[in-house]
């Protein structure tokens, strides 16, 4: 498969890295088409791996993958244009993380949330929001924290969906432990869980944690 | 040990009936000192279940249980002055739960908590937030929920929070599954788990479930 990975911050590399492992082709895009570290992670990871800006990122690839701060994820989308996401499945890892007087805050939070955002500038992509609620070594490598710990999807489209389903089996997250959370308005509840990270993420002092959810039927 | 439990709701009753079953004495309190369904639980709950004005419930008791809604807590609390809070355990287990166009919102949200609002109003009370993250029936007895899943603890003062520890013991929850979150700031990131909470439980159909969280170390 032809990947895109928006975003070329540890979010992304570990993303791109992982896929190209896994034999994908991928383009980390960023704004520029000579930027420094895309261009030395694409050096570095081989054949497969390709850099270029966040349209020829997109226009190169099948599946694309917003790896950028939730808060630019539309900036970047927006570089991309519709014309290369209509149709196609984009997946949104992101959390709207802002900081205000050094305190990390939502924006949006609420009323409204990334994943959403994204669906609503560009109705024809099909968007999924997915992994946002792990560290990103987590995100490709779930077995470093123990027990059968859960992650999220959540979208319209149940094609797309299953798809990402597909994508997260790859990266080690059983099909069971995939929780299916409806629509993309659910994307409000799984940024709003960001908080909570942060605040294990404090008390623990590392990020080899996630939830695990527990249900009597 | 005696309790005071505000609220007459599904919360309140639920809290009320486990306690006076584990032996201890309860006042559940309301607004008002006849509220007819304090009077038929404390009727109905035995000796040891007693019914009245949220002051008198708070003046009869060594700890005091906010199981009023989020949005009115410091409305209850404050009928039932500092007078009858300074010094005692204030533990709140509410949501800052609204509607708004028929949809589930928080209010506070993000910025404050209930949890920091009641430690902020009475100074003085040693206000321990908890199990405001599962529903009612888990609280008193999360054998209802399969697997080792958890309870969160935030509060200023590390005494308050080991006395709601031998507490939560007491409802069924083993000290292992008792996660200290911090200094009551972190209410704002147990509140802000509703939302997920109440996905889940719409894509569930129930609310027997819980979170377990799965760590590396």
């Amino acid at each position: 498969m032809r990947y895109a990975v928006l975003g070329t911050g540890e979010v992304g590399r570990t993303l791109g890295g992982r896929l190209v492992e896994l034999g994908h082709e991928v383009t980390l895009g960023s704004r520029s088409e000579d930027n420094p570290v895309a261009r030395e992670w694409s050096t570095a990871a081989a054949g497969r791996a390709h850099a270029g800006t966040f349209a020829q990122a997109a226009a190169a690839s099948e599946v694309v993958i917003n790896a950028v701060g939730g808060r630019v994820a539309l900036e970047a989308l927006g570089a991309v244009g519709a014309g290369h996401l209509d149709g196609k499945v984009v997946v949104d890892v992101s959390n709207p993380l802002a900081f205000e007087d050094g305190q990390p805050r939502l924006d949006p939070v609420e009323s409204d949330s990334v994943g959403e955002r994204i669906q609503q500038a560009f109705p024809h992509a099909r968007v999924v929001k997915t992994l946002n609620t792990v560290n990103c070594q987590v995100m490709v490598d779930p077995g470093r924290v123990p027990g059968g710990h859960a992650v999220f999807v959540c979208g319209e489209n149940a094609d797309a969906k299953e798809q990402v389903k597909e994508l997260l089996g790859e990266f080690g997250w059983p099909a069971g432990r995939v929780l299916d959370l409806g629509g993309i308005r659910s994307a409000r509840a799984v940024e709003m869980y960001l908080p909570l990270w942060l605040t294990m993420f404090r008390e623990f002092g590392h990020a080899d944690f996630n939830i695990e959810v527990c249900r009597a039927r």
